[in-house]
């Protein structure tokens, strides 16, 4: 039980809203790590209402998990990493929020992320799952880099190699393009039996549908098809170049964190690859350490 | 004044359903062409019941200008050409639809703008505008080839000239790709300062936006930018191994249609560019052509 009269022990909690879900650690500075909780999709572009549910479910949780009643909440320091937060309107909009906590912290999912990694101390991330982006934060000052969404930014990302993918098989099955072992593949992942019926299937479908075809260029590139080889090149070499460019600022470390930070390893180039460091602590807890730093800084 | 009671004189109407637009035209065997009327958007993939209320817009605007009264309707055999009755379920809705004609004919944009260019005989088509593909007519049977849609197909055509260019100009921006004229180009245009306020005016725009992005990318590749270059030039590829395939079933006629046909036409393949011969009558006679044809075959 955590006694909330203590005065030397300020509790915190730190959010990392996605589009998928919402994270939310409780950290006690006596004890540590004490709750966490899980809230659905937290992704503000995507509704803001539905942003704020999904903060206040998992809150919940987490306090509940931490045996804290719900009222303790008033006495929480909150930090919370939010995409398109970098957006003034959408700051604003959050920052206006009649909160529940004692005090809130408002930055992006990329400034938390990059706190975590490095556990606080300044530092640079790539993102690289659905979508890909990069990071630094050095000297209080964060800079992004890329992360202009699906279809026209976010290159190496797994949408960005579904996409591609996709393109390359529509264009092999009309016979306007060179052979590759994804067509079948692909074919066989939609039950579909021409180029038209595949891009029925993937029409108006979101980055995520996409993303999910990139393990099937992976697949085919490690068995030596070209065209899936020089789609998981190209993006591997995009992301070697962000980290070159992320480099140029000096970060004391280099983190990159996603779903495709596994398979894309082996492709990066080796001055990239060997400069790697796996992230430290997740989101939501860099969401805490941002927690903690504002309220020092308040 | 058409006499309705001369037997001798059938009336037909031809409708050309687009994303934008639905054309009318009234075709009187006797005397020709006998009015034309315009309704709002006809393309069944973005919504069935929009598209009958323009199609009966169309054709009520048609039968006024060809000075008939409403009523007259149920005697004009109509030729419908829409997107999507490709789409078996689809072509099925629509051909149950209770519709005020003598008779209904009722077949893909395509076929109609085909026989239109060919004027009612054998042919083979590419449109190249907003979307790209390509279409052939031949002895009783229609294939078509791309027309797979934005983002993932449509290759050579507007928007997926529009999108790489939008691509170029981020990675440009962000200091990631070659440098390009397009890139202060369209920082004007969208009266931007960064690569993320770009992405930002262009997030989530459909096909027509990146549509409208195409001029600036000939314009760009016509005063000797690399990047833009390499762009026209690839998609121009592309329309002239289409124009290839759409070939090698020996259409007697070949011709392109759409707002990109002009800009394109020098940078096709020479093979190809001496081939293309210009359209006959519009897709709207299309599909009184296909009416007539359907009406003599029924």
């Amino acid at each position: 039980m955590i006694e909330m009269s203590d005065k030397e022990n300020q509790l915190y909690i730190g959010i990392d809203g996605g589009g998928t879900k919402c994270r939310a650690t409780v950290f006690s500075t006596k004890d540590g790590i004490v709750g966490t909780g899980l809230g659905g999709p937290a992704n503000p572009l995507h509704g803001l209402e539905r942003t704020l549910e999904s903060i206040m479910v998992s809150t919940q949780f987490a306090m509940k998990d931490a045996g804290l009643g719900s009222n303790d909440v008033k006495q929480v320091v909150a930090g919370l990493g939010l995409a398109g937060v970098n957006l003034p309107g959408l700051y604003q909009k959050i920052s206006q929020w009649h909160h529940p906590f004692k005090k809130m912290f408002l930055t992006t999912d990329l400034h938390t992320a990059c706190i975590g990694a490095h556990k606080g101390e300044d530092g640079a991330v790539i993102i690289t799952g659905t979508g890909s982006c990069g990071f630094s934060f050095i000297n209080g000052k964060g800079t992004s880099l890329g992360g202009h969404g699906f279809s026209q930014g976010d290159k190496g990302s797994g949408s960005w190699m579904g996409l591609e993918a996709v393109k390359a098989c529509l264009l092999d099955l009309d016979g306007l393009g060179p052979q590759t072992m994804m067509s079948d593949l692909m074919l066989k992942h939609f039950d579909a039996t021409d180029a038209m019926s595949v891009a029925e299937k993937m029409a108006g479908k979101p980055s995520s549908a996409y993303a999910q075809l990139a393990r099937m260029v992976f697949a085919s590139a490690e068995q030596g098809d070209l065209i899936a080889s020089v789609i998981v090149r190209e993006g591997a070499s995009y992301i070697s170049d962000l980290a070159r460019k992320l480099l140029e600022k000096n970060p004391p470390r280099l983190s990159m964190i996603g779903g495709l930070v596994e398979p894309l390893h082996k492709w990066l180039d080796q001055d990239i690859s060997i400069i790697v460091k796996p992230p430290i602590q997740p989101p939501e807890i860099g969401a805490v350490y941002y927690a903690q730093q504002s309220l020092a800084n308040n």
